[in-house]
Parts: structure tokens; sequence; C-alpha cells
């Protein structure tokens, strides 16, 4: 399954409107077929593995990383057919999908076909791995990421705004492997006006995934940008299931004050600004108490001389 | 040797005027004799372990950070005698004293009595151990640590001064530790005034290592307390071989801007501030270009849910 769940992230900022599911097929011990939902969400997961497993499906182990689908689509065939018909053994599905029109009936409608189905392993990690998908189906909204270029003692520029170069280029690749994990990014409008920045993704054989581009604020976006007035609209914007906030700081304090960012990504360069330019606005903190107890740390590596701090917002469910 | 090193550090902020030096005395592989440079300088480190070895320590090996003193003193017997008379078969030394004193005579001294003397093991990282020695012998000062305690986004305080507590209760454990490593504590004027710090070391078993508090600053400094009035003159406090630097911004950026920092000890703490204090004043930046290549990472780890980041000074000898 934590196959299963790596392979799901080679769909991720490519398949929406469909969740970037993983599915690996197990027979005798060897791997028989592997996929992930493609670009714009079709073939399936689910479909791909089962077409390189062909007639090795037969007796064989599913794990696939969401509950397949139930719902007819125009679109292609339900997946849940697809495995009841591939006559497998078994299936171990992590996540349930929430989404009502399967919620749990794939599941039933498989068990009734014979088929043992056993669910929920890994099932906290591949709904991280599937983050957007889940939080638009229970809040409407995409994840979002927060990412800032920062020095040791938190700025992103100097005070005039010169920001090149905060981190290392090893930093700003990894931005770009980021980018191409997201569906879109957004930048303020006076980002926009200041940099004119390209948000593409500048890796040799990932320029084709460069995310949609839009822009917070209220003026005319460029060609080519989208735009929403504030960040609740973030909600408004169709087939966005992971959204990358690159800046600047007011844009960032907007949507912290909104507290619609589910994880940060500090990029953080062994450097010292003094009187620079700070890395977020007025989120509106009125106590040091209240402060705390919102962010937790995930994961920290280096990146060249860089470090990068990825931290993760604690919500009571 | 390493062990050496590692007891050389029971030393730090107590040994001096003498340098916090470690010996190990070890006869057929067992430990027969172990000893560190004392409150006050003295015993010395060697005279220590020594003492503990008696008759054991003629035909054993000696491991001792540093050369062992060649000159005379009031203060007690010279360490090349006492080596001498206590007929080890074998010297260690990592570092070789810088002191023109001794400075190599008495490796020479040791060698001519007809034992075998090696130098050079470990010796950078004993030169570490005994950095405000080794500065003070080179260029007069101490060794100087800037500690801050941060927010994700660098800022050490709401914007109306407030900073109870950034960090967790285990971080200011720990920076009571690294009070107690030191020989003086110094803070701004504007720190005294705003919060009349005790700078004491609130850990059991430690309340007496208490360091010397020094005042940056042109008033008149609280009773108990030493001062001086610009970053370059902690090459006048007499017997300080390693300051900390607690704050605040002002304070901070005067002995960045003197270049006068060797170690950067940050805590972290996940918590995002927005419009606070920033943790660093004007440091006289013209360009990112000469931020870069400043400061290396030397070590990480976590405490409690603060991170503590500790970087090193880069210069080019």
């Amino acid at each position: 399954m934590a196959a299963a769940i790596t392979l799901s992230g080679r769909g991720r900022g490519l398949s929406s409107p469909n969740p970037n599911v993983g599915c690996i097929v197990v027979r005798d011990g060897h791997v028989v077929g592997a996929g992930w939902t493609q670009a714009g969400g079709r073939p399936h997961a689910e479909a791909q593995a089962l077409a390189q497993a062909c007639d090795r499906a037969a007796g064989a182990t599913a794990y696939v990383t969401l509950e397949p689908c139930f719902h007819l689509s125009p679109r292609g065939p339900r997946c849940a057919d697809l495995l009841a018909r591939a006559r497998l053994a078994r299936i171990v599905v992590a996540a349930q999908d929430p989404d009502p029109r399967t919620d749990g009936q794939s599941i039933a409608f498989l068990r009734a076909q014979g088929i043992v189905v056993e669910t929920g392993l890994l099932a906290a990690e591949a709904r991280d791995a599937m983050a957007g998908f889940f939080l638009r189906q229970t809040t409407g909204r995409p994840h979002v990421t927060l990412k800032l270029a920062v020095s040791l003692d938190g700025c992103i520029a100097l005070a005039d705004g010169r920001s090149r170069w905060i981190t290392s280029a090893a930093a700003r690749a990894h931005t770009h492997v980021e980018r191409a994990r997201h569906d879109a990014i957004l930048v303020g409008s006076g980002t926009v006006r200041a940099d004119a920045p390209r948000l593409d993704v500048r890796l040799p054989g990932l320029e084709s995934r460069a995310p949609r581009r839009v822009m917070l604020g209220r003026s005319d976006p460029p060609d080519g940008w989208e735009s929403i007035t504030h960040p609740g609209a973030i909600a408004d914007l169709s087939h966005v299931d992971h959204l990358l906030v690159e800046g600047g700081a007011q844009t960032a304090a907007a949507f912290l004050r909104a507290d619609l960012v589910d994880r940060l990504l500090l990029y953080r360069a062994p450097i010292l600004v003094g009187t620079g330019m700070a890395a977020i606005g007025d989120i509106g903190l009125l106590s040091l108490d209240a402060a705390h107890g919102h962010w937790r740390a995930i994961d920290t590596r280096m990146l060249g001389p860089d470090r990068l701090e990825v931290y993760g917002r604690i919500r009571n469910a």
C-alpha cells in the first residue's frame, strides 16, 4: 500500500477533477500491474493497473489508495465493475471514498461478488496523499500550501524589496517540484506588479507541468491568469484540489487570517538580513498564547546549504 | 581523546583564566585517571587525572586536549613536570598551546625525557571545545554566541514587546544549560530597562553556575552588573573566554555589524507572529549576495515542539 500511495503522488496536480489514486496488483508476491490516475482524471488508477495485469489479475490482490468509484460516468467504466470482472481474490482499500455517490457502496458491491475486501490500511497516509480531494469533499475548498523562502531572521527580501536570491539553486529546484504537484499557484497583485513572476516549472522533463496561475486582488490579472478578490474565493476555483500560495507578505497574511493554510513550506537560507522585508504581514495575533498549538513539524531536510521545514496545521476535527 | 574532549566541557564557563582542558590516563585498556580544569583554573586537568591514577600512571598513556603548560606559576606546579615525574610511556596531545610561554616547549621537553609524544589527534574538535581560549590567544577577545528565541517568521516578540513565551519550557531549560557554559552573559540597556532580566541558571544543581552579567550601553548598569559601551570592548572583560549575547534586536545587530558573533543559537518555536518585533536590527547589509557564505549549519535538534538550530561563522583564516 505504501508503494501505491507513492504512485498516487504522480497524479498530484494533474488528475483533477478526479482524486490522485494509486493502485498496485500483486499475484504470488510479484507486482503484475501498477497505475495512477492520469492527467484529467482518466484512465483511473485501477483501470490502468488491471490493463497491465491482463489475465494475471485473476486470483490476485489489488491495493488501492481510495475506494473504487461506484458511480457511472460517461467518461469511462466504473472501477467497481472493472475489479469485479477481473476476478480478483482480494482488494485492500486504504481510505473509503467520502463522495456520496460511492461512500462504501463499492466495498459492499465487491464483497457481494465474493471478493475479500479489507479497508483502513495506511488510511491516514492515503488521505494525506489525496489531501486536496478530501478537503474538497468535506469543506468544499482546495488544500492550501503556503511557501516562504526566508532568511534565518525571517526576511523574504531586503527592505527595498530585492529578493534574488534568498535561497540556493537546490531549494529553488525543490520549489519547482512542488509547483508541479499543485493544480494552481496563487500570488498577490503586488507580487504580480513588482515581479511579473512566470511561476512555471523550470525542471527538465517537467516543463509541461506548469500549474494554472491565480492572482489575489481587484485589478485585472495578466493574460492567461485567473483572479479572485478574497482568500475564501478559492472554493470557487474549479478543478483545483491543491493550491500553492507563493507570496507576498500581505497575501500570506490574508490566507493565515482566514485560517486557510493547511501546510507551511519554509525554505530557510543560512543568512541574516536584519532590517529587511518580513515574511508575513498582520495576521491579527493578540497574544503569544494564541499563537501556540497551531503548527506541528512534519518534515525537515537540507537542500544544499538551505533547510526545508514543513509544518502542518493542527486542526481539531 | 573524544572522552577527554567531553570531559573538558565540564570546565567551560568555570575554568577561566585557564583553558578548559580535559585529560584521561589509560593503562592496559582501562581508564585509571580522568580530570578537567577546575573552577578558577586549578587544579589543572592533568594534575587531577594523575592524582587519581597514582602509581598506575607509570607506563600508561595520557590523552590531553591541550599541550600541557610549560610556564612556571605561583598557583601550582607546571604540568610538563608532573607528567614527566609520573613516568608515563606515552602522551597524546590534541592541540598545541598557542600561549607563547608554552607553544611546543612542553612537547619538546617531554620527548627529551624519553616519553613518546603524539600530537594532532582530534585537534579541531579540541580547539572547538576551548574556542574561547584559542580566540583570546589569537585575537584577544572572547568567543561570542548570539542566542535568539524566535517564531517561524523570525519574530522575538509581539509588536508591543511582549515576548513571554515564544519558546517552550524545554527550550528555555536548554538556554539555561548554555548560560552555565559561559563566563558572562550580555544584554543591551534597553533589555535591562524593559525586562530587568535575572539571567541566572534555574536548573537543579546548576544554580551556582550563574555567569557574570554585562550590559551594553552608556547608562549605569544595575548593582552586580558590569557594563561596556561598544561591542569591541568585550576584549577588555577580564577572565571572560565565552560570552553569551541574549538580546535584544539592537544589541544583536551591533555585534553582527562588528562581526563579533562566532556562533548562532536559534531556538525556533512552531508559531507565526506576523507583524511582530524582528529578531535583528540593522546590520548594514547592502545586497543579498553579501549575506551569503557567512554561516554554516552545525547542529539541529528538537527541544519539545521547538527546533534548536546552531550555526557557526565561516571565517577564512
